[in-house]
């Protein structure tokens, strides 16, 4: 936004900002709407609600009614920043709203999703797979909930919705590309490992080397993408629009290449493997070790851990497609940007001049 | 195996099949086996009961130790019919056993997977997506139990033992890809209804069109496979070994890409939905159904029902690609099947005869 | 076309075939116009000629006006059959034309294309790679060419004019599955030659069986659509509409996989040889020799020679990817009947029972 | 090589280099040795010159015998700079030598090479699609070619030849990246330019956006690994060695996306054209002129030159094909890089931390 908007909404952001980080508060960022009739304008919906907005003013603040969409980490939050998930035109202003509550505000409520294998992550055990992390997200929903004037950002003004979302997304979509990358090293160790357990790390060296060039292929694109990054008047630097967009779309694409190897790797077990309560149980246990144990001192314990983290990267809990697909944007959004930003007049000028052709041509 | 095994076995073998069909009894076949440390041969493993074996033997039957692993279906059956998972030498003619038991014959144990959101499938509603149909995979451990002679059909007669294999698993490889086509159509319709619900369809149509391309190719290699198929002197037809092998790498590959599509027109949705309890609730129901409401008429749950039918074949229960990478013989085992029915001589000969270089150049 | 168009114009077509056969004679087939621009409809053109068309008629036939490109061995054929290259409106009628002429007509042209590599088609040696056989496409241009009525087989009867097309193309785009299913052949074989020349069979197996793997593939979806195929009323056989299509596309697809792996295992000399002449050459052509030799018996005329085979069908004369992309058809045409064919609504009825919705949902 | 070669070697470099700057000259850099029979080493091999190598000394200098292969540009180049193309031992260190000679010296003779389409580089017109600039490679051959001793830079040092292999190729690979890149934009230019002639721009904008990111996802990686290199204590900066070699392997695939995407846009016309020849010939010309225009304004010409350029760069003269796949080194080689660079000892460990294992699991 920098500049553009005016010096009272900056200064609540400013503050805001301070107060967070002087509390040490986590804050979850909410985009998306739910948006109802997608062949729709927001003025069209019939319940104008899909898109979040403002249905009340005074002098003390606002009060806000909607929803947002796939909210990450929302659950271990202890603040939400909301701001417009789409442009809007001045038809559309009650939906140009931008501000910060806290998650235990009256009216706000939270739907956690359900992910496969979710439950697991109320256990103790390792059949959650990554047993030291996990995610998750929510619908919020803002039942009339008010907003006190200091923490509103943006209310009305509508030209800088489109700015807002376009700066938010940038970041995002760079910053997925490093983040799957981290997530295919996880892979390709996971795969690394189970290759080892069963005695084949010299017949898979080509897959995971395979998976490495695939995991930094997306971390170098990263990279460009950020190293091409210009700083914006306030100082904050965004990285290069086109590569960031760019980078989106890869990891809509490589993170698959990427479980897809793991999942070969990995065999047969990372489909159909007993439980951690089977391992326990006196009788079956023993079996289980039995049958499931590897090399020489690798105990079925061991490869089943291992395989579970594979499964719940590749299935859940903690699905990679989950965040790859759609995080920070479907694939068409990124797709239309670099459609946006391809200069075609300038690519078709490298092809008139070698093609011997004049500019006008 | 027709004519090859005695005549002993081959009556035993038909009084079997004629009492399964008889008596109405479902059947699960089991393969493969644990095989420990996978660099090493069977006789070379530390713990010889990796691979399921023959322990002791007297005029009435067999005793037999050992396990299979991922026994689809198993749950379900009357009946397991147990074979080589692989060929064994002279040398390993202890594991060279095909035979038939009851599921509940003494000694035998099933410790059934673990899928991700299995648990679901002990709940009535809809949030295991699919709410017809399930699968289960199971390790089936044979704990020193007692076959009765006409219940055995091969013992030591190790050289059937690849034979056996090549049969199942060509069928195998072969239905695999008219199974996945279907379970592409699946997708492809929940994709289209998912689209027409959000007032979609015109937009995606081109991906459903792939998504029906890469399932009607895969059904049409299953075809081109089933009719090169050849009869064997009992009047059992097999599918061409080369095209059910291709057929299978095939199965392999293309699905992944139609989940990825199916994923891609799902939207966001498809990672992070409420469950039906929500849905269910006094309070947050409500919500629910108003903020992921489609079109006019379209409910939450119509959306929410498909949503998650998309949901268990990406990720679970009853995920697409634990059928897809391993089921019927891993990825590398086909390919070395093609690899060996490549008929690279022919293929040469062909090569020299356009560049002009005599048939021994 | 069957019973639908009227009884003379099958008398016609019968005794024309009957003598073309009886001459052995061989005929070119000839369907698509140069369409002008494409964005307009053929009544809109400015040059109406763009679509070939009947520009007079009287008693004893019809003169044509036009041209038709990319007709593949045209250079080669006795006649030329010519047929509508997409639907007419009644307001387009003079566009739907069916006949045939000989080639050397009053007013049949042919402009020959010059393909890259193709001038060494009219040298004796191998550089052209395929030292005995070749291809070539022509612009057959019709400059008022006059055609007597016992040669007409359509005159304005646009209401057959796509099925006309249909029929032709669903042969055509089947038939290419097969037909690149061979190329993959010489490419495998071409590709098997050299990793024996150079001492690398062993390691290039894999890659080998991949080259295969993509050959087998394409070729056994092209005999799916076969026997799916329908007779029509006249006897003739039709493949299945949806999986020929499907075909078309694969052939889009595979063949270019196949050909990255050729260029891969051929190595750098694939793209940077030395000519013929050099080899024959007094002074050059012992160091051509020393320099160029493979194993223990290899010539560089050998390896020469197959490289040479593999350029040609990679960048050409005899390019592969000038029969596989447009070849029958663009892959967007394909891609279009796919989406006609496709029968979402039977898709999404299976859907719909798996999640537990009505038929209506 | 920086500080680890003895001081003369580096005067005499500094020397050489200076010399060619001031009197700007160009040089060639030569590194592929034709290798023979690849299973065996150099030291091994029944003609030992399919490695270069030195062949006499005295105090003036050296005498080398040998070839170099596929050395680009060779036939515009006033000098050519040769070093060894692998790594040697002790005992094969009469092929580790570096030097430099002019071109025209006794001794080193040019094979250059014949490419599809090359004879066009000879003629004045546009069917060489390229008008403006064009590519070859050479086999130079030394036959006993004298280098005085100011000219050699390694002389059996065979300890330094892997370093100054690395060193070459790993600039060459991430910069094939930022190049092919820039072909990629070319060729997204002349598919623009062929949709606008066409009248097709609007239903091809997809494809051009798909161009557009292939070529940016391979630019972006270049980026990333030209902005994570390092210095060496020359003050010389290389690219990081990983991200280099990363590069190297998506410009073996994504480029033939990009020119599968040009030749589908391009539509049949890329494979078919008639030549100029025929364009400017009194009868034929006008004809290809009526049939080969675009939209209004769009001469044949127009089209025929953009289609042309497209064609080079997919079939020749100047295929990308020929820069991508053995350009820097074999898509092998890399991938052997890569496995090596991958470190996959930190990768188990972060796959063990978040599957709750020790360190030394």
């Amino acid at each position: 936004m920098d500049a553009q908007l005016g010096t009272d909404y900056h200064k609540r952001l400013k503050r805001y900002t301070a107060m967070v980080q002087g509390n040490d508060l986590t804050c979850a960022g909410a985009l998306t709407d739910p948006k109802g009739n997608r062949s729709l304008k927001p003025k069209q919906q019939p319940d104008k609600d899909v898109y979040l907005r403002v249905v009340d003013e005074n002098k003390k603040g606002i009060v806000v009614r909607g929803a947002k969409s796939m909210i990450g980490g929302a659950i271990g939050s202890h603040e939400i920043i909301v701001q417009p998930g789409t442009g809007f035109t001045e038809a559309e202003k009650e939906h140009a709203v931008a501000f910060a509550v806290p998650m235990n505000s009256k009216g706000v409520m939270q739907v956690v999703d359900m992910q496969p294998g979710g439950e697991r992550k109320l256990e103790d055990g390792f059949d959650k797979g990554n047993v030291n992390f996990g995610s998750s997200e929510s619908l919020v929903v803002f039942d009339d909930v008010f907003v006190p004037k200091e923490r509103v950002f943006m209310n009305g003004e509508c030209e800088f919705a489109v700015d807002v979302v376009t700066k938010f997304v940038l970041l995002h979509r760079m910053v997925l590309g490093g983040c799957l990358a981290g997530c295919g090293d996880v892979l390709t160790g996971a795969g690394a490992l189970l290759a080892e357990y069963n005695g084949l790390s010299r017949q898979l060296s080509d897959r995971l080397a395979e998976m490495t060039y695939l995991s930094e292929a997306l971390y170098s694109q990263a990279l460009g993408a950020a190293y091409e990054g210009q700083p914006t008047p306030s100082g904050v630097w965004f990285p290069d629009p086109l590569l960031a967009n760019v980078t989106k779309i890869s990891v809509t694409r490589l993170p698959y290449e990427i479980q897809k190897i793991a999942e070969d790797i990995g065999g047969g077990m990372i489909s159909c493997m007993p439980s951690e309560l089977d391992l326990r149980n006196p009788k079956i246990g023993p079996l289980v070790e039995k049958y499931y144990r590897g090399l020489h001192g690798v105990t079925a314990e061991k490869r089943l851990r291992v395989a579970r983290l594979i499964e719940s990267m590749v299935a859940g809990p903690g699905r990679l497609g989950a965040l790859c697909m759609h995080g920070g944007g479907s694939p068409a959004a990124a797709q239309m940007t670099v459609r946006q930003l391809a200069d075609l007049e300038k690519k078709k000028d490298l092809a008139r001049t070698l093609a011997g052709l004049s500019a006008a041509s």
